[in-house]
């Protein structure tokens, strides 16, 4: 699908750097030890994730590509009286201590992306001049970080949702300076990503919403949005940079906030794209489910959000690596894990923790997924299932010209005409062969594992 | 526009012929009678809705173009023990009382459309060829009651729904045989259509779905979908029916049922129209709120389905009418009102009531919609919210090709680098305008009928 | 029901001193002024409220009993660049600003009630001694302003919920050292309440909940709770603190968040104070709807919480004061309102227009609702529907023990067995009424005034 | 908890008999093999249930104690075109061969009981003697099949619901005639469970709700509901039937529907119930999740209902059944199955592979259930989160009488104040040890049958 990026990876063993011990101490490099006995006292192993595994032709790290997302846990915020890379202040040495830990974090997981909004890197001022600075400085010890490393970022975007200029609206607000400076800030963000090499940026249209139909101008606000898509992409051509073009979804969140998306989903961004002629610039980045196998047909598929509920969910999991995997990869988009999934204080453990088994359950899922792919007898029963296709009138409906009146001629030449029948969809089967397979690929590890 | 078809009014006055006193005896015309005071005793009469009054150009009754819904009062089913109409018998007979009925209600309502499916006309029938026949003399039992009375189709469909050959999808079954009798049975209801001079061709989608990825050829499923949709147009096409084709979305009930729905809303429908280059053929036909703003916007408002909660809410009235007047109509399409909006037996006065509740609530709306639309200080304030890009760089955002780089330029000209700063909405000022509006149009009606 | 607090109304008359011209300058107080014809330019007069106006044996104020809500609009908080009483600065003058502000405008708004909480009042600080010295300075300023205008709270509360120490839990927190702080800040603020003569003390529960049940004690946490609100009554009757205790619902955002809360509505709350014999000590502050008419019923009901989409729902009023007004009113509670309804920037005018709105809206629906109580028409409808349970066996059923056996001797001893028949609700009747008094009010009211 | 009533098994072994190979041929009793490699043609067996196994001090049959709902899959109904036991029509046989299909399927399962209501057992029928005697003919038709499989029924309940009668309520219905009705179904509906040795009767209130607080006098219905449910229970007794009382909850479908339901969920039923002092004669019956762990808290743990996405999940198999054997068992209750879990037609093959599935899944719940029960280690951490109160003044707060003076005397008499630091709940690691169990215990299984 597309070419794949060469990653460097660092080098391997156990032991990591004294530099890196800061944050997790006592933690080096998770190892991948499916055999292992578990104890609730240690669980600091993948069981599933062995990142250089071929598996279906290709590196296990190669079709997830995971990444860590910088905001939620390392960005100085409320709830952070615990973490030892944050003192509470909104200083640069503050931001600083963060990002270090994002980046040992990284280490420690054997994960080589990271992803983030330009928001996450600097404190808040209301100096424009002091934050331009900032943001300057900060870039160039990302930099330093990422060459130390190895790691780069997945997506890098621009913080357009938490700054309460933007409440109603980014490109879409009814101030021009706003605007402008969205279209300022985005240019930044370009660049930024442009400079830490990131593969994919990010267009996260989380306030481009109306509160009233009343006072709003919706012909006016979704145009500007089009043109400044527009805009974006042309910078990116300008400035040479060659990473992927993503768009974030943004479910709206019922009627009762009196405020409505005008991207709330795969559809609505699809349609929106469409009708402005940008679907071409553009890949979506979506949430697994529904929307994600249908952005694969529509051929938009970009990158994943992988938050709350599916961090954990084994059938989420199955789902979208199946699709991956007849995708033939997602690259250069992957999968963004967003953690911790609540807003409570929580130990660098705690946070490790939620990492590894986020990504074992997606590494356990591409295992499963990948039987399913592979298995005779499912696909068969899939055929099986459309044969009515494959041949005479159905072949004809598959892939002719048939008219309605061809139809009718089909049934009325019947010598007793009847109602066809519905026949099962065997939908219980299916659930079966995904639980079983998820209950014999566990046995199957560990056979081939006694075996060695 | 859209030109507006002439309707004969049937003969003013308050009685109706005895033909049509038999399902809801005593109770003739319903009258605008905007002055009479209430009493809950007698509520038999229009406070807002005068079909033939003027309002902005046009007759109410151009502009609401109510129509009533067919199935779920009529058809005989099984809450209808108290209905006059259904001795709970599923023959012939019985299907010609509810359809005498719904004839007689239309009257009484001033009402010049009802619409509905193949599937509400005649009782289930295993025998294909009594099936066929009973079809025939239902719709010549229609068609005579349409000339009586000069009430017409506003839309007519085929019910893809209610059988369960088609609970595993129509066109996107799994089984030609399937496929090809949904086929047919639309090319009927399209004969159907056309003969009962029909306005619209409603498809509606409501079980183009899947249970399960594990069993599904999505791409198979959707490629026929986009086959019979052309295949649909064309033979309308074939058979000269001009009237335009609709198609109708089907939300998704959530995950919790396990199916998963391709037409969810107005955006999915419009992607998938678009994708194969379909969207030329069909409008859609959406709920009031968001997505019917969105249709109008995109050139494909249809018409409007006008159920439970809506029916009744003043709020959802005046937004839908507003924009229904900014786009001078939605002919040949209309308002749908479904009632009852529960299931549980109602008397035929209930069902009127609902009825003159329900159109009554669409009446005010579209009062209150045209002051809004011609408040000289709402429109200067909605221009005012705006003002920043009718002139100077914020027109030539609106107007003109710009580059990031030139919103940079823009920030970097202040003398002092500031952040723009946000403004407010008025979003609490634009509610007051609604209400206040609909208390005082109430008022300005009372008003101007003392005076006469 | 309870005995009504007199409360000493301030000196009528439009202008307001110069003092109260701070913050919504140019702006005095707000007039009842039904007849005004109302242009989108000038809306600052109320159409309903009449706050003096006696209707069905009571003052419009006594019905309603209106309070604005301190923490929304008032505390500086993040959203506030375009308020004049709030320059961002988290210092005791800023908090005093906001406080002066919400005092100008319960004057203008004529409402003699706000409502609040203590975490409201004063800027975090991490000092703990500097903490309580701030919060006696701001208490004596507010005591001094409530003296000054004869405004008290309706209810004074702790927040338990904004602060990360009570991220899991205030008092069903799994440290010894949380739940105690929690003693002593309720404590606190029981005796703040006796201080400012609030009429109620609110207990907010928005923090008891647990993350997984894994590691949580359940049994322990709830024994915990209840003996804390065991403990917190025992302490107002110490300090002969003499108002309602009242407990708010805590709604759970669905599985999403995996936070399940104790207290998620009025059914959990009730079973839990049930469970141990705690509810004869506290009354509900609920929300309108279905809950509100079951704590009337359960001779529970508080006090209400109109927010979002209540504050300008006529339906949400009136069947809210319909149950108010056949409870004889629900003093010491009353209706607390909560604006702005969004977290966008906010004109002092946009704020004072919201609060009109909604308090016009519920004036509106105290009308409306007085005459559905009257209505001896509608009433007698409701006692026809019940009439079977009247006389006969009907009545024994109503009144009398009976058992299944008497049952089926009833069903036995008709001649010929059958089955008994459903009838109509009239719901669409009953919508009509709503619908057509909410009309037909606002008529009486225009004709009542041109009389005078 | 409860004493365990003895259960007869049958004969074990593989074959059934030929009059049990009639709906399900060539399908036997589904045996326990763990170690059978899955390939999706063969999947008829158990790899988790063994149901004589004992664990934990009892056998997994006792543990679960599995049911079969008759009503979804073997009531004649409209999706049933390809179940051999269903010809489509109205006939006392046709509903014969459904039940006879439903004790195949539990004796191949290896299925103790059957749960389900009158109306799923014999034809609706407008004719109230013919009715009475359909009724009578079936239940000896079923007592037969009990003696002859020693199968009987988890509970038995009246079906309220399905009948048009009952859509305003039974027992809150306005129509004396119709509550009695109600009352005269669940005398039989008593007798019969009685007749049939259910272990459980089970009350379930679909249709105690109300449309509109405008017709309806929610005290009187109340009243009716509760007084019912006294002289039920007082029936029960009369008969000498001694089983346990079970109230089922009704979920409300949201505010949609118009419609409101009485007992929404535990918490709603439970305040009912306590109100009107009738929460002795009841236990309740519940799904899976946050209000079954509230049940067993409050001592009314009854029975569950496992439906729709239950089925599958593990997480909330581990959940329920950790709950389960914490509680020494839910008997007489179990576990009801509803399947299939869709309404589309399926065949009796997917029938048998969905109870499989669905049982296996709460079969390794039990497993994983037992192990973290016996996890010393995370009933330490448990320990250690609240270790705060185990001594000292924590300890005062768990056993003895405190006042907020004695929290205040707690912080102030530290030398310097300060605030109390949140610790981690360490969510992500309890999420981790759920994970990892359900990996590991599968591992278990795999090596102990190897050893063997």
């Amino acid at each position: 699908m597309y070419p794949q990026p060469a990653i460097k990876r660092p080098k391997t063993g156990r032991e990591v750097k004294t530099e890196f011990l800061e944050f997790f101490p006592g933690i080096h490099r998770i190892e991948y030890k499916p055999d292992t006995p578990f104890s609730s006292e240690n669980g600091l192993f993948y069981r599933y994730y062995n990142a250089s595994e071929r598996i279906h032709g290709r590196t296990m790290e190669d079709w997830l590509r995971p990444a860590i997302f910088l905001g939620k846990a390392f960005t100085p915020n409320l709830y952070s009286c615990i973490k030892p890379w944050n003192d509470n202040s909104q200083t640069l040495d503050n931001y600083k201590k963060g990002i270090r830990a994002m980046f040992e974090l990284c280490i420690k997981l054997g994960v080589k992306y990271w992803a983030g909004y330009d928001g996450d890197l600097v404190p808040e001022s209301e100096n424009f001049d002091e934050n331009q600075n900032n943001l300057e400085i900060i870039i160039n010890f990302v930099q330093e970080y990422q060459q130390k490393t190895g790691i780069k970022p997945l997506w890098f975007g621009a913080d357009l949702k938490n700054n309460s200029r933007y409440v109603n609206g980014a490109f879409t607000n009814s101030e021009a300076s706003i605007v402008t400076y969205a279209g300022y800030q985005v240019k930044q963000a370009l660049q930024i990503a442009n400079k830490l090499g990131s593969e994919c940026f990010m267009l996260s249209p989380f306030q481009e919403n109306y509160g009233s139909l009343l006072n709003t101008d919706l012909t006016k606000e979704i145009k500007h949005f089009a043109k400044f898509i527009k805009t974006i992409y042309d910078q990116k051509e300008k400035i040479g940079y060659n990473g992927q073009m993503l768009m974030q979804t943004v479910p709206d969140e019922g009627e009762t906030t009196g405020i409505t998306q005008y991207c709330r989903d795969f559809f609505s961004c699809t349609s929106f794209l469409k009708q402005f002629n940008l679907d071409k610039y553009f890949k979506m980045n979506v949430k697994p489910g529904h929307e994600f196998h249908m952005a694969k047909l529509y051929g938009l598929l970009g990158s994943v959000d992988v938050k709350e509920k599916d961090l954990l969910d084994i059938k989420s999991g199955i789902y979208l690596l199946r699709t991956v995997v007849e995708n033939g990869g997602m690259a250069p988009g992957g999968l963004t894990f967003y953690l911790p999934s609540h807003n409570a204080p929580f130990d660098p453990k705690d946070l490790i923790e939620g990492y590894i088994s986020a990504i074992d359950n997606y590494a356990k899922s591409l295992r499963i997924a990948v039987k399913l792919v592979n298995d005779a007898q499912l696909n068969k029963s899939i055929q099986m299932r459309y044969l009515s296709f494959s041949s005479g009138w159905g072949a004809r409906i598959d892939n002719s010209d048939i008219s309605l009146d061809d139809c009718e001629e089909q049934i009325k030449k019947q010598e007793i005409h009847s109602f066809p029948q519905p026949i099962s969809s065997h939908y219980e089967h299916c659930l079966m062969v995904v639980t079983r397979y998820t209950d014999t690929t566990l046995k199957n590890i560990f056979e081939i594992e006694k075996r060695d």
